[in-house]
């Protein structure tokens, strides 16, 4: 047992070191002890949860809810030399939440350190991109992030890590991370569509009349970009096709794609900022359905490594695909869902932007030289 | 069964009407059904959640976070004319983080709308000290606020509401808030002293090298502020008194004491703002200790009504004392606490200083004219 400490700790002389919590109180009597899970009887292993970017919004509001009901968690926050007193507020927040599940909270700013034995790796810290800026350069300066700290889970992370990648363009983000760790399963790797899923799911129930419960079996194909795809061939409403109770063809086919696509962007002029809190709730939501059981017939969308895939979408990438789990963390494509024209013109619009932004990124996969042409009119999700 | 709209809603023309939620959907087939309350068998009561400040950094932590387990939840957030695209924009995030026990959110800019029928009322908005200004000068410019609100509180909210103020100085606008509300209950005004009582059993638990569960019968005495005293003499760690435990009297009696007053400054410093988070986790902690029977022997804090209290705490004052629920909402103070005269002289320094904010406030209490005499050296939690 091990209580959060960060007084005293050398933290701002050496930000390396494991500063936010102490070992001292290791053994002494009256600690909490771990906790009995009910399914094995056996004590519950202390799960290690690294977070990039730990001093910025969405992990402000994620830190504050990525807690179960029984699993304890240490917390590992990557910031950067210039955030280390921010990270400190950070674990002084931490800290005065009491959370009983929160059993150790370390940071620091090399990723060598903060990923290592991580069975999560939240990848959110990025560099959003600046008035006049190229989305080529922004997609290169993030990716440079991206390779380093997949070099460093190839490193230093549990061999099964899971890895959700949140920084945009978090796809291509999440491929650089892939190729830079050799030695990690590219199926670990995933990049963040649930908020789109989450939107898309609200989009319908709004349009139906309905609570957002009844909406399942909603994929978001693709990019996590506005070339994204929200699926409503296979998306079902109290378990009927989407098409049967949404009559109105052309709110389907145009009023509810652009909405969810451009969602991000709506929230930013009205609020002045992008999503954090429902962002961070739709990261929770990510992991809980790679530690849950899938329920019978549903599934949910994640963007993953499609080598492999059933569906005759380019290999190599990352993409958002329909998929199920059985709980233990790992996942599988869902293998018959329907195709039809319409669906399938946009799922290659948004694959074709993903080949041209893997082009882009080439000199960081070991693919060679990089080649910017990226058509420049695309946005990332939350810019206008 | 009333789905999240906002869409179409004359929200920017009116914004006074209820345009978070339509009604359009109620009773439409397949709507979710309200939650089965396990122990009374009988449909549980969507509970009416009224917010304050419902744009702010605290506000947007607790919206994402005041759902329990099994009670649906409507939300009514009031915001100022400049600040009603921002709400919007939480509408947005919360509809898109499909909250299965959220059921309706309005939003506002007038309290006599938004606090209708209200049964909980969460008062965070209030204006920050600016630069130079005295602490007279924002006790009297809060106060205005809360006198207003007490008397929409009055004539639309729930006869048996429940009122939590965050705004500071939250003591001195609780009270100012009940003044105006003389048909309300004195008893069910609160000011949120919760953070402090986590604080503190964060900082005995640190220096006890045990985990914070262990830490119990955290009184924190007096007023929100740096003049607020935490009670180590009552306190318990692992059933024990804090003083068997911690021999250290030098460490309770000053730097216990002093860190737990002025965490709020130092995370300031630290973070370049106030405690947002961990002030919103407080006050779910605070609402769930009204509405879970307190455990047998341990108490909670929060500051309440002094008039009848058994301490000998001046009457007709806003006071933070230990006190127990039955779970129902309401509260009781606990009867037998021990005293000494260094815990007294504390206690009656905090009481001096709700004094003076309370003459300060008198023309808005019915009390005749205001008297600033505040000493200009108190400060309030969080300020430097």
């Amino acid at each position: 047992m091990l209580t959060l400490q960060m007084k005293d700790a050398p933290l701002i002389r050496d930000p390396l070191s494991r500063a936010g919590c102490g070992h001292a109180s290791r053994g002494v009597s009256g600690g909490t002890p771990p906790i009995l899970d009910q399914k094995t009887n056996s004590w519950k292993k202390l799960v290690n949860v690294s977070v990039t970017g730990a001093t910025g919004m969405i992990s402000n509001h994620l830190l504050f809810k990525v807690f179960g009901q029984d699993q304890p968690i240490a917390l590992k926050l990557l910031g950067s030399e210039s955030s280390v007193h921010a990270l400190e507020g950070v674990v002084m927040e931490l800290q005065d939440s009491l959370y009983p599940l929160l059993r150790e909270v370390s940071i620091g700013i090399d990723p060598y350190v903060i990923f290592e034995d991580a069975d999560w790796a939240l990848l959110i810290g990025a560099k959003p991109r600046g008035p006049g800026m190229e989305r080529a350069g922004i997609v290169d300066i993030n990716g440079q992030i991206f390779a380093e700290q997949g070099k460093a889970l190839n490193a230093v992370a549990s061999r099964n890590v899971k890895v959700i990648v949140v920084g945009n363009p978090c796809n291509t983000n999440a491929l650089i991370c892939l190729k830079n760790a050799p030695n990690l399963p590219a199926k670990n790797f995933h990049a963040l569509t649930r908020l789109d899923e989450n939107r898309a799911k609200f989009q319908l129930a709004l349009q139906a009349g309905v609570f957002y419960d009844k909406v399942s079996n909603m994929t978001i194909w693709g990019n996590h970009s506005t070339t994204q795809v929200p699926d409503f061939l296979n998306a079902k409403i109290s378990g009927r096709p989407v098409k049967e109770v949404i009559k109105d063809t052309k709110w389907l086919e145009e009023d509810f794609t652009i909405t969810v696509q451009k969602r991000g962007g709506v929230l930013i002029e009205k609020w002045g900022r992008s999503s954090a809190a429902s962002t961070a709730v739709s990261i929770v939501d990510a992991m809980r359905s790679l530690v849950t059981p899938s329920s019978e017939g549903d599934w949910f969308s994640t963007a993953v490594y499609t080598t492999g895939n059933p569906y005759g979408i380019a290999e190599d990438l990352v993409f958002s695909m329909p998929c199920r789990s059985k709980g233990d963390g790992d996942y599988e494509l869902v293998q018959h869902v329907a195709m039809d024209d319409f669906l399938w013109d946009r799922i290659k619009k948004s694959e074709a932007e993903l080949i041209a932004e893997k082009r882009c990124v080439a000199h960081l996969i070991g693919e060679g030289n990089a080649l910017s042409d990226l058509p420049g009119d695309t946005m990332l999700p939350g810019e206008m």
